[in-house]
């Protein structure tokens, strides 16, 4: 039988330095997890919802301060907030994809975009990278064409992520979004891994949507996120209800269709507004933290046989680094196999390289600070000559 | 500028009794509250996210045993989590309903069941209420019948509330799904006001969808809630994504399309599974909610010009009541005007209802105790006296 003390304590952050690829950037601030004890209860949000009755109109606590202050401060028009990115780009592809069409993504795509198309019955189809594992203009422009001609129609929606999970590339966005719009092709940007964590400008990227997510970069508890779009596009992603009961005559006034009403109704909407102050502090540190995400990279590549897979020098903070030629040699003869490695990492108190993992792994190093930096730096160097490689200092 | 310290604490449970009709059943438990403290970060619940890599397989903390438990708490085949019930009608509706397909539902249900039906492209048609308010076996039979005739097409859904959120009556859910069933179409019971509060057998039932409210009826923070199905239908809903990179040729594993992957990925999710065994035990206390509940209905009739909107006895603890010839004529000289009800309620340590209202309203006396049920039917019948209204003792 489950038991509710089986919920142990985590305390993973408080314990060790972190450098979970996905988990940096949504670790909470203390002005979040304050809100978190305040607003844990199912409806929290909803004491002070008055007519309209939508959650981006409640001023108390200030929502709809938040939606204003987060639209402007992307540089769009209007923002709603989502469970998770995902359900913006759900929210989007609902919209403007029919069944059929082609739509165009990336080959550093993340899986929940395939599935978003796969959703609303469109026809994913991938920009290819390039050498460099890049997402480039000239490709997007090139794919467009290609499908166009398979397809006889032109695509209706284009994704591109501004950092991709995989490399944590920062790709050429100015460059597909001059590719797309010149065949009208709206333009959405997963921002999963940049906004609240780098500056992001949406009139000067010119994307049409940019979808954030709140667990992943914004310090907000899960599921949570950001769609912010253009007015033009507002209209109809936030188009409101037009259902009515064909008995009771019934309207529902200014529910959105795409946002099904309301979204984060406690927790997750408090969280998301409380760490919102410091997100937008930290995103103008982004030099620091590339600074740190540098020190890591050039650390791990003075260790022989270790590669950077991801752009170097480092624009970004997540990571992929290929130590086949280094760790997972000693992973060969050591007696805890390829579990060595995690292993002695969480002896030095850092956690966040999964277990058994010594080929081809990620990490992210968001939010550290020198002095944590420089302690990662010297553990893997610890731990790569403890353990018989050599390190180029 | 927005500011964190906008944010105020919230003591509403910790300093009022709270009958706000939407409220009650979402209020943590001490053991979810904790839970919510530990699990506040981001991705939280992901630590341990091993190969399969899905929400619903991760061992630690147990919520894949949470998945199984929980299906077999309701009697049905399986279960998953979703960021809110209307993300449970719009998975199902996604799945089952196709565009210009008629759809019934009741002339009780919830907006957002209309909109998943929007949503999906389908044509939504309600079943009348009887002169109790109550939806029949009969008048869900009648109304496929007529649908059928007008449509010339099978309806692909039927929805119906197992209780309404505008009188709390509970429905003959039997009648209705034999009605549906006769026609082969399958039913969602929409449970957000009883899953998790009283007892809900789906077997017995024999409804072939279940969905509940984590943050409404659960003692779990928003958005969250599940959805319950037979094998049956398991298979449709919760299918794994077929989409593939035309470039990369990647695929996407065991990621369900209608889920988009993962759903509720840290305190939501933490909070939902620490709340259930608490939550399993206390819908065996139904009968003593429903006591509690026609103390509080029978108190306020016993105010001259007050009815009880809802079913009498009460069978459920949210109650429509009707206060027109009682409290809204205090207001009409009252130089608080209609905010004099709400205002000596809060005096009172009273919450919940909307400020102004003295018409007709709703209240919910789920998880009152004794005491609080007693003060609450005092404080209501003290209110009216010293307010020159007649209580019959």
């Amino acid at each position: 039988m489950l038991c509710a003390d089986k919920i142990e304590a985590r305390s993973v952050e408080e314990m060790f330095i972190n450098i979970d690829p996905i988990q940096a950037g949504g670790r909470l601030t203390p002005e979040a997890q304050k809100a978190v004890l305040a607003y844990s209860d199912g409806y929290s949000v909803c004491d002070n919802c008055l007519k309209p009755f939508r959650l981006d109109y409640i001023k108390k606590p200030p929502l709809s301060e938040f939606h204003e202050d987060c639209a402007k401060w992307l540089n769009m028009d209007a923002v709603r907030v989502v469970p998770g990115a995902r359900r913006g780009f759900q929210a989007v592809a609902s919209t403007l994809v029919e069944k059929g069409d082609p739509v165009i993504l990336t080959a550093l795509s993340h899986y929940t975009e395939f599935v978003s198309v796969e959703q609303s019955g469109g026809i994913p189809c991938e920009i290819p990278k390039d050498e460099n594992n890049h997402i480039t203009g000239e490709n997007a422009a090139q794919k467009i064409e290609d499908v166009i001609k398979e397809y006889n129609k032109t695509p209706s929606l284009l994704f591109v992520e501004h950092a991709d999970y995989q490399f944590g590339n920062i790709h050429d966005i100015k460059g597909v979004v001059k590719a797309a719009h010149s065949y009208d092709i709206p333009v959405l940007l997963n921002g999963a891994y940049t906004v609240g964590i780098m500056p992001v400008d949406g009139k000067d990227i010119g994307a049409d949507f940019i979808i954030g997510s709140g667990h992943k970069s914004m310090a907000a508890p899960a599921p949570s996120g950001i769609i912010a779009t253009t007015e033009e596009y507002a209209q109809k992603v936030f188009r409101t209800t037009q259902a009515k009961g064909d008995v009771t005559g019934r309207t529902f006034g200014i529910k959105e269709v795409e946002m099904m009403g309301c979204t984060l109704m406690g927790v997750t909407m408090a969280g998301l507004v409380a760490s919102f102050p410091a997100v937008k502090k930290r995103v103008e540190n982004w030099d620091t933290e590339i600074k740190h995400s540098r020190m890591v990279a050039d650390a791990l590549c003075s260790i022989e046989g270790t590669k950077c897979l991801s752009d170097m020098p480092r624009e970004h903070t997540l990571t992929r680094i290929n130590t086949i030629e280094s760790f997972d040699k000693v992973a060969e003869t050591h007696k805890k196999r390829g579990y060595f490695f995690s292993a002695e990492l969480k002896k030095k108190g850092i956690c966040g390289v999964i277990a058994g993992s010594t080929k081809v792994w990620k990490y992210n190093t968001f939010g550290l600070t020198d002095r944590q930096t420089m302690y990662l730096c010297d553990s893997f160097k610890e731990i790569a000559k403890e353990n018989g490689l050599n390190v180029n200092e």
